[in-house]
């Protein structure tokens, strides 16, 4: 029967650099005049409604941040699995922190600026959910593990690519392995092997190569839209990493299976708890967008989870925690209205955003209002929203209005400082992107 | 007869803070082990080719920029009209110093962050092409313009907005005039006033509003697709602009006629070259995209525009000065390879990027070669790209591919440095963008 492998937990991070950055009027959502460290911005008494910062501004709201990552540590235990979150969504090792905090096995990066990053900032497990190529990128791979106390996975699904990485393992490996997860893919999709075999004498290159070690299997399963879809590619990775032990590839190490997104994460706990194997399982999740989850997307494929599931979910769920705010600056023909945001503050890759609530300033409102109906955005310019208002609509110039976002990988590169707001939308911190 | 009024020559900017930042692996596109300012980059022999930075890298080609940044100069000085590049595009401040040098009238930008950076290292006439909304935004402006020698203009096209700004006269004005244009829009398009009447009433309000002046009007063509309705929306620029000359709602400073993108710059030289009035006239261009121009639609645009301007041409004419390079990392099925590029370091947002050069490391090739036909991009996620791949295509694993992009904004905006490249790819400095 297989089982969890409970590993220690990870050390919480070094913050005390980002909390010391002096930010000013310079960066994107700070108000005139200001000039202080990061550390102190929760401390200033701003308030988004009051108008003491400049629009568009994004916010996360800080209770509902916490809430899904609370929410995420009660899934993970409660389903046997494990999570390595995937950090290139926030870049913010802030909220790497309050990951790792709610027990996540380790952090995620794709690039090899992402996990410099995380290994600034003390994550001591990283899953580089990617092949690197480049002279540098391998190189780094192997300075990095130098360190004895550093833990690191980087995927492989071809041949010529484990000879990449063979060959720097020859050159500049030593005491401290570069684990490898054999990625499986599917026709039409991204890497990823497109055959059992193929995924074997990929495995085997590894298992071969010295200073390579034979870590475990993973997909993508983020880029299939049906469950079905899904099903038969983790079902892969369960079958290639089932005929690996059976040819005796893999070491005295827990097996890692692993899986990517957000939109289907119940699929992989299902799929990975369901697999029998000799060994001791780290089932690992790798979803980077529960943290502040979103009013689109991936607000619907929630839905759809907890409709379908067979999962243990914990009381509650994932809610919409980023939001950016901006000004309602004209409404120069009926049905239409602009306003101070643009491609440049918020996600449009995964449709356009939401209209949510609005405010009018000074005084005459206590608290923000839902956005009646019929408001919808109808383009997005670099620096423009387009937004159809309905006749009736309440909405003049001055007005603010929150937008949710789709997608929240997409709108937080899109600043390099997001506020933390309590539910007055009153300012509590500031959390610092690395893109 | 129209003339344009020379302007004084604008300052160079103070650039020393960019040139003494300290940079290293933690931004994107360093390498691993680097520690040092960013003054210094240029100095240290990096090679692109040789693999001396990690990829995805993007580079700006430094002799393409500059030909591009002299070839503007040229056109403007040639047709009689003046430029006010937006800064929105590039957001680097040695990037306007450079429009600067090559006699930029002003610098053009969009919101109060941008502003705050154009104001910081030194420019000395700024052209907010929005109208500011928010207490924080609007006070902002005021608070620049204490400095007497800080000139500022800014957009307003409805009368709830002129009272949002002439309120705040009232309040914070000083001798330093907030200079207003008044914009002219279309029934369907973004601000602007919808019909002549609606825009001579907000050129009246802004004309008798104490510590506002109205300087001119102006128009953004660029999201007309057709040159016909650019031309009637800049004819609209005109006719307004006459029947407030008419009415003597013009001071005694030169009229400000200005309009906005890089596709259709030639129109707006002919309609305002065209345009008669008793006062000299500032004929505006406020193109941002021109200085590294794109490989997609604004080299389709410049093509249009070089067969079909009366205006004179100067030899030469815009080419794409800027690329992302990226690895090829896997080739897992036929006619599909990925690369280490996602939306996280190119634009996506007007086509696809363009594969443009490829190149072997290790000593197999002297200098990049075209990429041969029928590689096409397929689609971007966020840290990945999937790149059509024709049989018999000599890539593989490792090498390196050069994408030429489309809408500078959207790739400048996902780096805070860009490498600046010669001929041979080697880095001769780099630009720091405040986003």
């Amino acid at each position: 029967m297989a089982v969890t492998a409970p590993a220690a937990a990870l050390p919480r991070l070094s913050l005390g650099e980002i909390e010391a950055q002096r930010l000013d009027v310079l960066t994107k959502g700070l108000p005139p005049g200001a000039a202080l460290r990061l550390g102190e911005i929760g401390r200033q008494g701003w308030s988004l409604l009051e108008g003491d910062m400049p629009l568009p501004l994004a916010v996360i709201r800080e209770s509902v941040l916490k809430a899904n990552s609370a929410w995420m540590k009660a899934f993970t235990a409660a389903n046997g699995l494990l999570i390595a979150p995937h950090g290139k969504t926030t870049m913010a090792p802030q909220l790497f922190d309050l990951q790792i905090a709610d027990g996540a096995w380790a952090i995620t990066v794709a690039t090899m600026q992402q996990l410099a990053v995380a290994r600034h900032f003390g994550v001591k497990r990283v899953i580089l959910a990617n092949q690197p190529v480049g002279r540098q990128d391998i190189a780094y791979c192997f300075a990095a593990l130098r360190d004895p106390g550093f833990e690191l996975y980087c995927l492989a699904d071809t041949l010529p690519g484990v000879a990449l990485l063979a060959e720097a393992a020859q050159a500049h490996g030593g005491a401290n392995p570069l684990r490898i997860l054999v990625e499986i893919g599917f026709m039409g999709g991204r890497t990823g092997a497109r055959s059992r075999e193929e995924a074997l004498a990929v495995a085997r290159a590894v298992a071969a190569a010295p200073g390579l070690r034979l870590a475990g299997f993973e997909c993508f399963e983020g880029l299939i839209s049906d469950t079905a879809g899904a099903d038969r590619l983790l079902g892969e990775v369960v079958a290639v990493a089932a005929a690996a032990e059976g040819e005796g590839l893999l070491g005295a190490e827990p097996l890692v299976l692993s899986a990517g997104g957000t939109a289907l994460f119940d699929r992989v706990g299902e799929a990975f708890n369901a697999a029998a194997f000799r060994r001791p399982i780290v089932k690992l999740l790798r979803s980077g967008c529960y943290l502040t989850h979103d009013s689109t997307v991936y607000s619907a494929a929630f839905r759809r989870i907890a409709l379908e599931t067979s999962l243990k979910l914990p009381p509650g769920g994932l809610e919409p925690a980023l939001e950016v705010w901006a000004h309602l600056q004209s409404r120069p023909e009926r049905g239409r209205s602009l306003l101070t945001l643009g491609k440049r503050d918020i996600s449009f890759d995964s449709g356009m955003p939401v209209p949510l609530r609005w405010y009018r300033p000074g005084g005459a409102m206590a608290r923000p209002q839902p956005m009646p109906a019929g408001h919808t955005v109808l383009a997005l310019n670099d620096q423009h929203c387009h937004l159809g208002t309905p006749e009736g609509s309440p909405l003049q110039v001055g007005d603010m209005v929150a937008f949710g976002i789709g997608h929240p990988c997409t709108t937080f590169d899109k600043w390099a400082v997001l506020m933390l707001v309590d539910d007055d939308w009153r300012v509590t911190g500031a959390v610092r992107t690395f893109f």
